[in-house]
């Protein structure tokens, strides 16, 4: 008899982080598409474009107020803002009694971040030392955020390309503030907690020790931080970087930590724009301590990349159906997708070609 | 001071069924949209065409099997399944370890049911007798399917225009049974069955009465079936259809049951398409009790219905960053949601123009 072998049979993989599950179908994945293609997303950008409501000293989307002429980055609160600071305190139902109807009145602070003052960039074309100066600003957000005392969480991310939701091309990230820690970095939380009580060991160290061990996930890294596809892989070119030792927040982060972080992101996105030669779509989410204090002992500090794309620029992976009703599912293995992402190189397409 | 009001202030809703929470915002649902604008989906649909793969008569997608000449439904084994009947048991890792890789060898049999022969109709444009024929293969389906030893659960499920990854036109839905129950029934059968040893009541059916009792979140109804947007839904017009008495499956429909499904899919789709004047995608999918005898005291059968629309036929809600790394999130509320359904007619924009 043929002994299972996950390279080839259907099976299912947990994500010990996430506390969740995923069938991957590798047979499956040369099934012929007939589905929707997406629109290629050109690559016209100008340099700056008067209408670009965060360009340098453009106006912005409400009409009412400038941006600065600024040089780098540039942070502001969002103009439509899925959080308030003054929302009045209240609630309805209660949990504890399996009420059917139970809200609970929230607040926060949204912040939008602009990596460069170009439009025709992104961070994958960007240098390591303006990026530096994205992850600086980062660090001051996390920082600013959690002194103020109705903050209990600061998520950072960046949706990338219009297939990913994102309103405006212009190179940015946002930042949610929110006074509680939301539903996916509380399970990560309670996980590592978990691990840590049961082995003593910290999870994403232990990771990152087996990762750098076997290789076979790995994308790339740096002195701080490693690139893999995750063995538990959603997305079909997913990566998880991680800091090889727990840092619980950039809090801790000095000089070269920065530069390593901010040399990473541009070697993790640069690879993904090369590996179908195209402005690779995506969403990336740091994770990383809460700014209420608590989790210090266990958090550690990690960014999620989940890209849609699948076979080409023009077609993505559906997390459609059976995903939205029963479980995630992927074709390819996460261990296929390190290893063309490895093969990919660091140099942007767009600069080899000058 | 202004007292708390959900249909004005940021909160988040908890989804006892599914036992997650979404972040509402109600006060953003004017902010303009600037983003991707979807292509709307052309209605030039010829009843038959030869080059459909799922039309009777046609070759199918791998060109050596030929559809026969159906005239109402039809059930084949999907071409390429993400699952297969003969994968070998094995396993790697072992999650009650702590193990980092943990992955398990499982088997399944993936399904296609064409719902009418016709290339040129959609569920919403379909007779309540002709639903009735779709109904009937799912019972025949899941009586099926359940016989086979290997397999615990069966997930049917319709992806619903090319928006929501289907990649074929030919009106049609699938049907995944799996040697494991997966994780999202997983979890509304756990919460199902927490409810019912500590209340004594079926959560549905409490939820049921209550949404008929208030109003505010039904869309429309019948003698078996109520259809709501639900208090915690995540999709902008997302909507539930639950049975007012908790039947476990499809198992135990008589005519009555089985015609009122067949009406009420008819009626949430068709008022689906009279929302924007287009062929409304969604994913819709049924929970019911698993095939291998479990939870059969506390499954309650339903239908979800998870449609991307937001605005218009070319703008939709995009779940991504914020939503992927940290907590769902919407900006119109359920009750206005449901309220725009409500006030849509049962008779096809199609028809209508006859
Ligand atoms: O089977 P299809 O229609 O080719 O594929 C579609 O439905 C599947 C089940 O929900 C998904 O896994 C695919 O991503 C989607 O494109
Ligand atoms: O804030 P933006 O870029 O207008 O909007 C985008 O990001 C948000 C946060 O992830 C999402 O809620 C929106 O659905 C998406 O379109």
């Amino acid at each position: 008899d043929t002994p299972f072998d996950y390279s080839e049979h259907p099976h299912r993989r947990r994500n010990p982080l996430a506390g969740t599950w995923v069938l991957v179908s590798p047979h499956r994945a040369k099934r012929p598409w007939q589905g929707s293609q997406e629109d290629a997303p050109s690559d016209d950008r100008p340099e700056y474009d008067p209408n670009d409501y965060l360009g340098p000293g453009n106006s912005r989307v409400n009409g009412t107020v400038q941006n600065p002429d600024y040089k780098d980055t540039f942070v502001f609160d969002n103009d439509f803002q899925a959080l308030l600071s003054d929302t009045p305190d209240g609630a309805v139902g209660n949990v504890d009694n399996d009420d059917l109807l139970v809200a609970r009145a929230e607040k926060g602070k949204c912040r939008v971040l602009c990596f460069s003052p170009k439009l025709n960039v992104t961070v994958a074309e960007m240098s390591v030392p303006a990026l530096r100066k994205v992850v600086d600003a980062w660090v001051d957000e996390y920082a600013t955020l959690s002194k103020l005392d109705y903050i209990a969480h600061v998520q950072i991310f960046e949706n990338k390309g219009s297939m990913m939701g994102c309103s405006n091309a212009h190179p940015h990230g946002q930042i949610w503030s929110s006074s509680w820690i939301p539903e996916a970095p509380l399970a990560e939380l309670t996980n590592l907690a978990g691990y840590r009580s049961r082995k003593g060991t910290h999870m994403l160290e232990d990771y990152a020790t087996l990762e750098e061990k076997s290789g076979e996930r790995v994308v790339c890294g740096n002195t701080t931080f490693l690139a893999v596809v995750p063995f538990w892989a959603v997305w079909p070119f997913e990566v998880l970087v991680l800091s090889k030792k727990r840092i619980p927040s950039m809090d801790a982060f000095g000089d070269q930590e920065k530069d390593d972080l901010a040399d990473i992101y541009r070697r993790v996105t640069c690879r993904y724009d090369n590996l179908f030669t195209t402005l690779f779509p995506y969403s990336m989410g740091i994770h990383q301590a809460p700014t209420d204090g608590s989790w210090q002992d266990v958090a550690h500090f990690h960014m999620h990349f989940y890209p849609p794309l699948l076979r080409s620029a023009t077609v993505r992976k559906f997390m459609v159906g059976f995903e939205l009703l029963a479980e995630a599912q992927r074709d390819l293995t996460a261990e296929q997708a390190a290893k063309r992402l490895r093969d990919c190189s660091e140099v942007h397409f767009n600069d080899a070609k000058k």
